[in-house]
């Protein structure tokens, strides 16, 4: 993407935050990012197709942040530093931030508005991670592979979902649920001893990498 | 209810079991209660309205048939035992069974389109049942009942949820899964030893009795 494009989505995803999606409209992101409506149209045909490039976008950082803190952690790598990076990842970035709670009403819509089968990918290679901690000796091997699969991806989709059905004021603070879920997780799949730390890292960044690769094709 | 109006709700399920909501029509529904389309709206104003009166009714039934479970089972009190009731309730029951799988975008739009605030009385119901059963030593007290609750909340929101987003066949069974998240629960949060279950009888039956007296009003 050249440099406008890449202002564009500053400029999307600036106003994303502070009106939320709704009221973002393509005018106002044009105005903000200093190009004429119909250059805006140029780069994308509606406001779906924006929102759908600032998420890639978004994505993209934050598996980059994601695999940093693991690699930065000695026990990065298990099924607690797994979970526990990715959140902490999450909450720092802004735009991630607020599509997970206060605009999760417009991600949810998003991934429910797409082809089931486009999840299916994901969905698999996720089996996979889990397949290789499995092996890698990080998750329990008691437990079959799908069944733990099912059971994270439930946590992940009620996590987005969950702020859509609650006024805010009632949720407890993103950073202790998501501690809650990184020792739900390990509590529940992480064998004892928790194994190879290492191991995990190499699984998570092969994981990410086959799920990155072909998001961006 | 009269007799009639029990006669279109159990109409109504079984059109929503054979074809699904969307395509079960109140015209359909008052062909096979063997009513008149106005004697039918009588009782319901629309679709949506007998969509939650059977909702309604079926919560009830559920209800009753998990705090059966739970006192008939010794461990039935205990945080595992609690969740695999409910679970094992919840799949016995046709139509609930098929909110919570194929016909997990009617019950997930239903559930999106009603007020939040709808949402908060039983959410801080649930936190205190969470409260209660910490009190009786049936939940670990070293992490905060509305952390607690809100990772229960989102397994519960996750588990309608998922389905809207993966075909079929690619999920794993229910069974399987509800005995995963049980696992998960009471991995994550009872103590050890896991507590005296008379006392979590007690406090669930507390709880579901508030949930429903007001639901019922």
């Amino acid at each position: 993407m050249d440099e406008r494009g890449a202002r564009i989505l500053a400029a999307a995803a600036g106003l994303i935050l502070r009106f939320g999606y709704d009221k973002t409209t393509m005018s106002d992101v044009a105005t903000e990012a200093a190009v004429s409506k119909s250059t805006l149209y140029q780069y994308w045909r509606s406001k779906d197709e924006l929102f759908r490039a600032l998420l890639l976008q978004e994505t993209l950082l934050l598996v980059d942040d994601w695999l940093r803190k693991v690699r930065q952690d000695p026990d990065g790598g298990t099924l607690h530093g797994i979970y526990r990076h990715g959140y902490t990842a999450l909450l720092e970035h802004p735009l991630m931030h607020a599509l997970y709670t206060k605009e999760s009403q417009t991600l949810g819509s998003y991934v429910r508005h797409q082809d089931p089968e486009a999840h299916v990918r994901p969905y698999l290679l996720n089996r996979g991670l889990v397949r290789s901690l499995q092996a890698a000796g990080l998750v329990r091997q008691d437990i079959r592979e799908e069944v733990i699969t099912h059971a994270l991806m439930i946590i992940s989709v009620g996590l987005f979902s969950t702020p859509e059905l609650l006024p805010q004021s009632v949720v407890p603070p993103f950073g202790d649920v998501a501690e809650a879920l990184a020792h739900m997780v390990q509590a529940a799949f992480a064998p004892s001893p928790t194994g190879d730390s290492q191991r995990g890292k190499e699984a998570l960044e092969t994981f990410l990498h086959r799920l990155i690769t072909k998001e961006g094709a």
